[in-house]
């Protein structure tokens, strides 16, 4: 791995006399990765790759099932829930999820404050599923007052669709109070919690709820490849034919797995072991506690120095998931994304382009397997790639 | 890993006094797969996935962009072909093949001889897709008169659905003389090749078809997690706005795959650098020859074997793709199918039960990392355990 970047005109990047002639790596001589995922997963998650295993493999078959019962300890579901793990990614997970639980009967209310709910309205739209929606800008919470009233007034919404952590912009939503409105109207509630679950809490002993969707590689920091719907099994039990795609099919996935403790297709092995070691790791680590904890510690240590380095988050402290942060981009005219991105790969670590619609703006993960020692070399080297290139007004220009 | 198995009972299983002390192992301390999947792939294939990339990488879009030339060299399709890889196993990307190629005004004749001809019409059912169906036994090909005679007596049809290897029994379906048909008469053909691609010719000089869907983790060697589509491009510039499942469209995968050259949704990047790893391997063995030669010898040398212990395999050998060999019950009282499993894969060998729905069976595959050696060991073993448990008579009950 070379320290130099190419700057966007091809000649060699300078580099900083201070910096250290050998970029950032993790254990497996990787960059860390600062993103939403793909993210940084412990050297024992990916060694757990290099065995093959049959589908039918009676060791393989006890692995899914300890995954399948752990999923469930997480959201203290393990009496009124099933787990139902699906190949793909999370995205796979969550139109699973919408087009197996909502009837053909049905109306689908999509809470929308980024592009996770624009994707759930896209899903609706595909499918032809009836769906209407509420949407508040970016760096604006869903409303739970809001989601009262469209459901006071719209009798024929059946369900309602939250993101719990909007990864657009790193929004925190009201999962708790948007779950009891929900709840008091009597409408059914599926969650998207996939860049959040894990790290923040989804307890079906908290709060009501009909599935909720996340994936193996977020905050349980597995590799990608496939998702899992936590589904309540009186509802499930209700879903037989609602779905049009046979593979996106959970009631079917669900049926299957239960009767011959297999996948009903051939299910990403590799993956799936890395899984059941990424899940013993989060167990080892506290649970939603420690990794939470953990992810918090990161987020603090990461908004205080960007602040300090004078950059500014898009969002309040107080709306902010300790996922993934939102800054808006320097209004020095000297600052470019693409080059500040490619010097900062260089020195090990790998941050991801901003999401937003209304303003220029990068995004700094928290999440994966890494922890303060990572996030203060990202921001001595941010501080050092500043003095480089001569950026000296990192607010935003006014 | 013991080599005690238990037996129905719970007894552990006597072992030989010739068996070795030590059952036999892949080279990462595995048993044999002689299955169609998930199956033994090449240390340095899972060694690939010790590394986490992020999904913008650009490392890891080069290794996209060369597996997708890659494969379309294996068709023979480079000009007007492309390759639209899909996240999941093989069946998600027959399911995004079938449901983006067939118009909402067309009709498909699947040709079903198995199980996985039985599930594209499952598929049909499911999305409410128009179709018919030519059905044969498990051990008879398709018969291309029968399809010219369907073709001919009804012009709705306006594409054709082949298994290419029918791994239900393991047996050939005559691709060309199909393709020519369908040709001939104006329709278009969609091929599910997913046991056979790597190992038998698909080649779109020699055959005119639409689309072709195979897995990472069949004759290519690499691990299960992702599945592709090589599809003939003019016919999928033709298919927007078909598939009702947001993340099994393949018009919109290829479109964003094309525009950003990342997958539009997080992408199993393990898999996919395991995968890059495993064609490396595949062109270095010599394509389709060379894998196709060494799978033809691997199944010539268990075929003789096995005939040689007196099993009789289900199809003639003009029918049978050197895939996976269907090998009828033995007819003696005292062979139980999961004892005889249990006990070849406590030495190290694992096979694959039956899925015919008209006779007793069971099926071993040729293909994976594995050659004559193993295929030799598996037969010895296969002696072993038939003296043991008194096994006799080899051949089918009359």
């Amino acid at each position: 791995m070379s320290t130099l970047s190419m700057s966007p005109d091809g000649s060699a990047a300078p580099q900083s006399a201070a910096r250290s002639a050998s970029p950032a790596q993790s254990p497996t001589g990787d960059p860390w990765l600062l993103t939403p995922g793909p993210l940084t997963t412990s050297p024992s998650v990916k060694q757990a790759m290099l065995h093959d295993y049959g589908s039918r493999d009676a060791h393989f078959i006890a692995i899914n099932k300890r995954i399948r019962e752990q999923l469930l300890v997480i959201i203290e579901g393990e009496e009124d829930f099933v787990a139902v793990p699906l190949q793909g990614s999370g995205t796979f997970s969550v139109e699973a999820m919408i087009t197996t639980f909502l009837p053909r009967d049905g109306k689908l209310l999509v809470l929308v404050n980024g592009a996770y709910g624009s994707r759930i309205v896209k899903i609706c739209q595909v499918a032809g599923l009836p769906f209407t929606t509420l949407e508040w800008p970016e760096d604006r919470p869903v409303d739970p007052g809001q989601v009262d009233a469209a459901l006071a007034q719209d009798a024929a919404i059946s369900h309602v669709a939250i993101i719990h952590c909007e990864t657009t912009s790193g929004i925190l939503n009201p999962l708790k109070e948007v779950a009891d409105v929900v709840a008091r109207h009597g409408r059914r509630l599926l969650i998207d919690s996939m860049s959040a679950f894990g790290a923040l809490p989804v307890s079906a002993k908290e709060l009501q709820f009909d599935a909720v969707a996340a994936s193996s590689n977020k905050c349980l920091e597995g590799v990608p490849g496939m998702g899992f719907v936590l589904a309540r099994r009186s509802a499930l039990q209700a879903c037989q034919g609602n779905c049009r795609a046979l593979t996106l099919d959970l009631y079917d996935q669900w049926v299957a797995m239960e009767k011959t403790k297999q996948w009903r297709f051939t299910p990403p092995t590799h993956c799936i072991v890395a899984f059941d070691q990424a899940v013993t790791e989060f167990v080892a680590e506290g649970g939603v506690a420690g990794r939470g904890g953990r992810y918090r510690e990161n987020c603090r240590l990461l908004v205080d120095g960007m602040r300090a380095l004078g950059f500014q988050t898009l969002l309040p402290d107080a709306l902010q998931a300790p996922i993934i942060v939102t800054f808006h981009q320097p209004g020095d005219d000297k600052f470019s994304f693409q080059d500040f991105y490619d010097r900062l790969r260089a020195c090990g670590y790998v941050i991801y382009p901003g999401k937003l619609t209304v303003a220029d703006s990068f995004r700094i993960g928290c999440i994966g397997r890494l922890g303060g020692a990572e996030i203060r070399g990202a921001l001595a080297a941010i501080k050092e790639i500043l003095a480089e290139t001569g950026v000296t007004q990192t607010a935003p220009a006014a």
